[in-house]
């Protein structure tokens, strides 16, 4: 199937600079692109590869200003990224998954459970008493739905996820592969004797509506209460969600981050990879916080950038760093200054003798 | 269903303070806790709420003095989350999860495996040859129970844990969604052209009585011997226990933690989240490790509390971060020595003009 | 069954010092083998158990040197470790784990599948359409095998391995049990009203020839093209891969470690548990990095040696490490200094009087 240049333009309200004719029949990453490729570029990094590109055409930010001419056909939008994640979506949309449907066998669906229209249910997945699910829920293979959980329209588990009773997912989720959602807070309370006793967990999990989960994270359900995963919220892989901890609205998380028991992130948060998030602390609307970094205090002014283990203000963060760098720099000049200050303190004094 | 001041003091053996007839009908968390809450205050940072809260009950510790007067009625005992969490598990067995029973199907059982009284196995759950299971076991759907795999009375495996062949598993052994038990150890010998030959992993995992072990946690089997978890242990999520590792007893192991190979963790240690430890290093009793810490030297007395990558002792490197944090500040004070100094040596030396 | 030691230096071409007739009937590691046991030395740190060993039989490297007199019987290998690998894999052959063979039911396999000779499919496992498994190929049981998905001769799935639709997977490939190979990329393009759109995920996973992959790992599809996992690459737990990176022929990643999307990580490259890399990066070919740094730049000189976070070179970042554990006293220094320096400079000068 091949498209040009004017069909994407009009899809992606784009403008077109070059030949509207010129025919695309894939998609390539700007370094791969080849004659018949369509590519973009948002990030300047690459804007080197535009100069060489055989791409036939090339999606670029209005902002672009050309230092030499170049052969594709551009297509200038506001945002190339989003322009060109929104032309990807219509293409997945048209040729790539193809909607699965209707309940595989052997599935186990108890006659408790209340399954909507238009819902897939892959083979070997489980679905427990008193579950609702809604229109159009996709469940692939081998997913295990608990007693009582509720997934509302729209929503899709990828094979092997696990939901355990009593939790709640919202519309138009997608949940990745070997998720787990709701199994128990790590809760025990230390003996005398050295032996520690579970807390039971009794709470549950709610994410709302619009959250994508990455493959393997773990979302531990509450204590009492809920741990709450809110609207629009992107987590990566392997992340793990201790009980009772609540991540606001639209804040984005990546992989392999942790944060414990109790702890609530705010809105529109940015958290980079591995992060360390201490339990019971508040994170303010808008933080940013690097990769690695160890979150041990609540930040309390909204908009920070936070970097270091323990974490930081990501400016002086930096300049620690640098420093540490030339430690051992440092280091010898405090040792000729030493040297130097021992030479002046031990000098026999200015010798003078006045008749 | 509801209950009294007066049932729950008896229930945990606790001393009321304020009206024995006061009445709950759920618990909360003491944050959100309303009129019918029965709630607890065992961290003192939660204290505060205590004056303002509006819970009906609440269970404090029998050391907690009253700064002011409060409203709901208190319930004292020595350890409040202890007596809460002894609470909560009678709570539990009465009303939420009622046990599952007997074998669903389709589920698949080799006929050379012994299954005990009482066992619930779910759906889509594979139980390979020669398999023991005790009684009382819950094996939930989609689980994989390897050939030779014993299983001792009342534990539980949840839905999606996979045991390899050979692993053996204790009493009242609780193991949460999507753990893997006995995978292969990472143990592969370079070769002269680069590439890596695997070392065969013919051991496998034992873990012993009263283990509690979270969601995507890893335990690779043995080289040769056993990888063990002793009695007592508690592992959170997204943990990796590498091949001939041992826990000792009582150990609790926080989440996305990494053990390396041969490493051997004595008993009673409390490890932090995201800690990495090297391999073939002996950790003592008692050790402390804190959260995002690295170790990469055995630790030979007890009870030493350690933190930072590299990992050492805690007040020292409490004092060194702290340090770290002021370096810019620090290498100021260094420069403005410099310049005195340069100042002082060449400065003109003291002109004195004897006649 | 026993073996000798004439007919275990046979099998891997060692040089016997003692009775070639000494006779074992198991294996064990060095700190623990008894009568009867055979085991090996390769690591110095272990040579000291070779003085009181009561194994039968040890392996060792052709270059020991020995400071006493033994009781065991040696077989001088070249290489010990890879001579006792070959050894358990000749062992594993014959006695270990014996091919599972043939469709367990209940599997689902699509009609449109093609399945080659003297493959296993496991119960609960799941073939998609078009899918392709070629020879010898085994599927533990409860596996997902998505559309169009390609796995060559001789490899093999654990349980619950989830391959997402359209990846491709080469010979002599091992899957450890609940890895995740395909799931989407992270890949989301911020909406000016603080919500984030999805950037579909178009591209795949393609793992080639000779790759071992450990337990719960998650490796992303691509965004667009390919997220290539190289031939003998071998990877541990826990791992998180995102969508187009590439990691070169004969890279070995220990447990838990993250790379971000579209780096490129060289061959023969040696990555700890617990690293982290940033996106966008080339990884220079033999590249060694320390368990738990944090790389954020390329790294364009080949075999350099990185550690920290952020990662610098090894050597100089072990003495700035060493430096930080005394920044305490290095801050004494500079205020004892000073203090001398304030004095001298604030000290009457020199005071002569001359007439």
């Amino acid at each position: 199937m091949q498209f040009t240049a004017l069909q994407i333009a009009t899809l992606i309200k784009g403008k077109i600079e070059g030949n509207p004719e010129a025919k695309v029949s894939h998609v390539a990453k700007i370094e791969e692109a080849k004659d018949g490729s369509l590519s973009f570029i948002a990030n300047p990094k690459y804007e080197e590869y535009l100069y060489h590109s055989s791409a036939s055409i090339i999606i670029v930010n209005d902002s672009l200003e050309l230092k030499e001419s170049v052969n594709p056909t551009l297509i200038r939008v506001k945002d190339a990224y989003s322009g060109f994640a929104s032309l990807l979506e219509k293409y997945n949309e048209l040729i790539a998954r193809t909607g699965k449907n209707g309940i595989e066998q052997p599935s186990y669906i108890s006659k408790k459970a209340s399954i909507g229209k238009d819902v897939y249910v892959g083979a070997f997945s489980y679905i427990g008493d008193n579950v609702i699910i809604g229109e159009n829920v996709k469940i692939y293979p081998g997913c295990y739905v608990g007693d009582n959980v509720v997934i509302n329209d729209n929503s899709t588990l990828f094979s092997g996820v696990k939901v355990y009773d009593g939790c709640s997912i919202g519309s138009r989720v997608v949940v990745h592969s070997g998720t787990i959602i709701g199994g128990d807070g790590f809760g025990f309370a230390p003996q005398k004797d050295g032996t520690y006793k579970k807390v039971p967990q009794i709470g549950n999990v709610i994410i709302e509506d619009d959250v994508e989960i990455g493959a393997n994270t773990t979302i531990d359900r509450a204590t009492m209460g809920s741990t709450c995963i809110r609207k629009g919220v992107k987590l990566d892989n392997l992340i793990q969600i201790a009980h009772n901890v609540e991540v606001g609205e639209n804040t984005v998380i990546a992989a392999q981050t942790g944060i414990s028991g109790s702890t609530k992130v705010g809105k529109n948060c940015i958290i980079g990879g591995q992060v360390g998030i201490v339990g019971h602390i508040h994170i303010a609307d808008g933080t940013r916080i690097n990769a690695q970094s160890g979150l041990s205090k609540s930040v309390s002014s909204p908009n920070a950038a936070l970097t270091g283990s323990p974490a930081f203000d990501y400016k002086s963060s930096l300049k620690s760093q640098a420093i540490f760098r030339n430690l051992p720099e440092l280091l010898q000049r405090l040792s000729k200054i030493e040297e130097a200050l021992d030479e002046l303190t031990n000098a026999p004094k200015t010798n003078i003798s006045v008749k």
